[in-house]
């Protein structure tokens, strides 16, 4: 039987930058992988295939650029799908070799086939050809998620579907119903609106996106509707099914009925309410691990499970379920398993949120309604794109960053940005937020011009400027 | 005689910031403005019109996403300048709104005119109809250059030009020969050559951009190339003239002979050897103040000239003559001048810099050059674009960014960027810098994925990395 000093379940980022942390560390190292390609949802379904598609949507239908240029410079009439995919085939089929290469670099023994635990050290590894078992001290569960497909849905993969394939349409529709205002139907429905397809999304909660910053979702909800995206908020799905119409020709339609008693229609339904975990196959009662309803598992602040010996991280421990979050989350657990590594100040606080939408939104630290509830004396200095000669040159007259400064100390509590670009820009602030920089830093800095970097600047200014009677 | 506390001469950006912080000390403000429009080199004919130029032509071209997309997705066939020049002509009018917007909001009283000293507090303002004068307790002296024509080149401002005139093109040559590889030559010969103009750089010095990097010079290079950009490094132009040539059809060419022996012929010719004060028609010697043999005035720390009530900033007291850099040395100045605002740290070793080419270059803090010249012990940590996911998005395989990595303290010293929006990204190095955090902060960071800024983490693994065995 192979021993390992670690195997790890999962090839998403979490998983990979565990294995990777494990073997910097001279670990002997597996990775298990049951899908027929590496990297997990990040790579696969999820992160890249819709960041992909957001790029190409934006480049082809000309919208990056038009507040300068007008929508008279379409770059492609007649967008197909083909043209949509084409640039996360390009990027998906890098990210597998990038991610293999990583792999052989490091040493690590990449094994395919599903995985179950047979005792607290054994991992049996299930082959359509048969099956294995191998073991090994640590073990990192990093399985991730698949969306939820609630029973009473008809999903048929082809007119009501989830993310996982929206990008295996024929073609595109002419309309869509969205049911789920979390960050993938929002992406989505913001992707769909720009291509010209006219989306409804449909959320039970009044307004989307619950953990931003009030101002900043106010201000998204209304350039949503401003791109034609009509929002059922406060509204809750009761039934979904096609149905077939008849006005002149035969056709199929998505039906969604909602509680208040509002009937939907449309060509195509996204259901994007909630994901689920996968880790009933795992076999972890077996090692006398448990999850949650919604197959998910519990961990401590060092990622270990109730079982001393595994850890989880990744979407399968749940919130914040972003890759740039998990791939911390796997190093993390790894340090911790091995107690070997140093690992600096660890701060979730400064975990950054990053929204692909249309427009980008990001944030770090506080909202405005946490600061408030905790009591926290703080003011608000708000930098328009538009002011900005950068904001200008992009033809962006939207965007916004907000500055939270605490009316005390002047340090920044919290940063959040809406607009081209927010989800590099944040990282300034969450720098200066780490290093307990000031607003101070943001006036005495020099910022080249043109950049949205400059944003931080007026930013503080018009905190600052606010602040001038308060001290 | 009207009597303010302070007169600026000049309304770019070192005049405007000046002013306003006058206005913000309570002080009565005057600003001095000779040309018909506000805003100087940086609105009218520098950068702002050489920046929206560079976003029509990235976008117009498709070139932004040439790395994904093709050349076959060219967004516009047939390109005119006014294409070209529309972009910049909207933003520049917003420009002027914002700054008469800021003198009016701040009672900042514009007067137009020409400004000569009559004596060491009096200024004679000159207008067509008559002139009046004056009379204030500081003065910042904030007159910007002009490009350098030397009498030897014979401009006509059609085929022989500055940067002052590029925008006034009739139509787009075919061929461009750009004397001088600094900022300016640099700029708009990417600009040209990603129009498809077939462009030939001459500098004296045998390599560009002396001020930045090594290796990023020499990458930029490589790329100019690949762009079908002839550099004639190393070589001084001996004489420019018009010629007729007589292939066929009579033609009329610039022609300018490099002193090796070569000629070179093309369309037009772009002059952009250095630039030039205009300090002489100010009348300073009037107070005892001498300009240098570029007009350009010499300062003390404080931006003072040698007459203790005069201040000078911008461009007109020489290096790096940058927007950025400018309007803070206006504001530095202003509260030198009343002695009454505490200014922050300021460390202009943290300044960044910013190239707007293609691809764009940035960074701060020290080149390896100087590192090694000064004994630092230093490892350098690099992260390519193409390693990261948000790279292949933008389809940007030519991307780099450098951090300079103290081999003791593991504190940064440097950061150097090349590629897409390397202006925005070098603000997280630069804030880490200025807040004193180490490569580590990069390491245990969490960024947004995709972004950019992840590179920050890929080059600080890469720097420790070879920092291992050292410590």
């Amino acid at each position: 039987m192979k021993h390992f000093d670690c195997i790890v379940i999962g090839t998403g980022p979490a998983g990979q930058k565990g294995a990777i942390q494990a073997a910097k560390l001279g670990k002997r190292v597996a990775i298990v992988e049951k899908a027929q390609v590496l990297g997990g949802t990040q790579i696969n379904t999820g992160t890249i295939p819709s960041k992909a598609l957001r790029e190409a949507a934006l480049h082809l239908t000309g919208a990056h650029h038009r507040g300068l240029f007008g929508s008279t410079l379409q770059v492609k009439r007649d967008i197909t799908i083909a043209d949509l995919t084409a640039v996360s085939q390009q990027v998906i089929r890098h990210e597998w070799e990038v991610i293999r290469r990583q792999f052989e670099k490091n040493r690590i023994e990449l094994i395919w086939g599903r995985a179950e635990f047979e005792g607290p050290r054994q991992l049996r590894i299930h082959r359509p050809a048969g099956s294995e078992v191998v073991e090994a001290d640590k073990f990192l569960i990093a399985v991730g998620t698949v969306p939820a497909r609630p029973a009473t849905t008809p999903f048929n993969d082809r007119t009501i579907f989830t993310s996982d394939e929206i990008l295996s349409l024929e073609g595109l529709p002419k309309t869509m119903i969205v049911v789920g205002g979390g960050v993938v139907g929002v992406e989505y429905a913001c992707i769909m609106a720009t291509l010209g397809v006219r989306v409804t999304l449909v959320d039970g909660r009044t307004r989307l996106l619950g953990f931003l910053d009030r101002e900043i979702v106010d201000a998204f909800q209304y350039f949503m509707r401003q791109k034609g995206i009509t929002l059922r908020l406060g509204e809750k799905v009761s039934s979904i099914e096609e149905v077939e119409t008849h006005h002149g020709k035969v056709q199929r339609l998505v039906q969604a009925k909602l509680e208040s008693g509002k009937t939907l229609r449309a060509e195509t339904l996204l259901y994007a309410v909630g994901r689920q975990g996968v880790c009933k196959s795992l076999g972890i009662d077996r090692i006398g691990l448990a999850c949650d309803d919604r197959e998910r598992l519990e961990v401590n602040e060092h990622y270990q499970t109730a079982v001393e010996h595994v850890y989880a991280a990744g979407d399968v421990i749940g919130f914040p379920a972003l890759a740039s979050t998990s791939m911390e989350q796997g190093r993390r657990a790894i340090c911790h398993a091995f107690g070997q590594c140093e690992v600096g100040n660890y701060n979730t606080s400064l975990f950054p949120y990053g929204v692909y939408a249309v427009p980008e939104i990001s944030m770090v630290g506080k909202t405005e309604e946490q600061l408030t509830a905790e009591g926290v004396p703080y003011e608000s200095g708000v930098a328009h794109y538009r002011e900005i000669a950068r904001g200008k040159l992009l033809g962006d007259d939207l965007g916004m960053l907000k500055l939270l400064i605490h009316q005390e100390t002047h340090r920044i509590v919290g940063v959040h940005a809406i607009g081209s670009g927010a989800t590099e820009l944040i990282h300034i602030g969450q720098a200066v937020m780490a290093l307990d920089g000031t607003a101070d830093y943001f006036i005495n800095n020099v910022f080249n011009y043109p950049t949205l970097a400059e944003c931080y600047k007026v930013a503080a200014y018009n905190g600052l400027n606010k602040l001038h009677h308060v001290r």
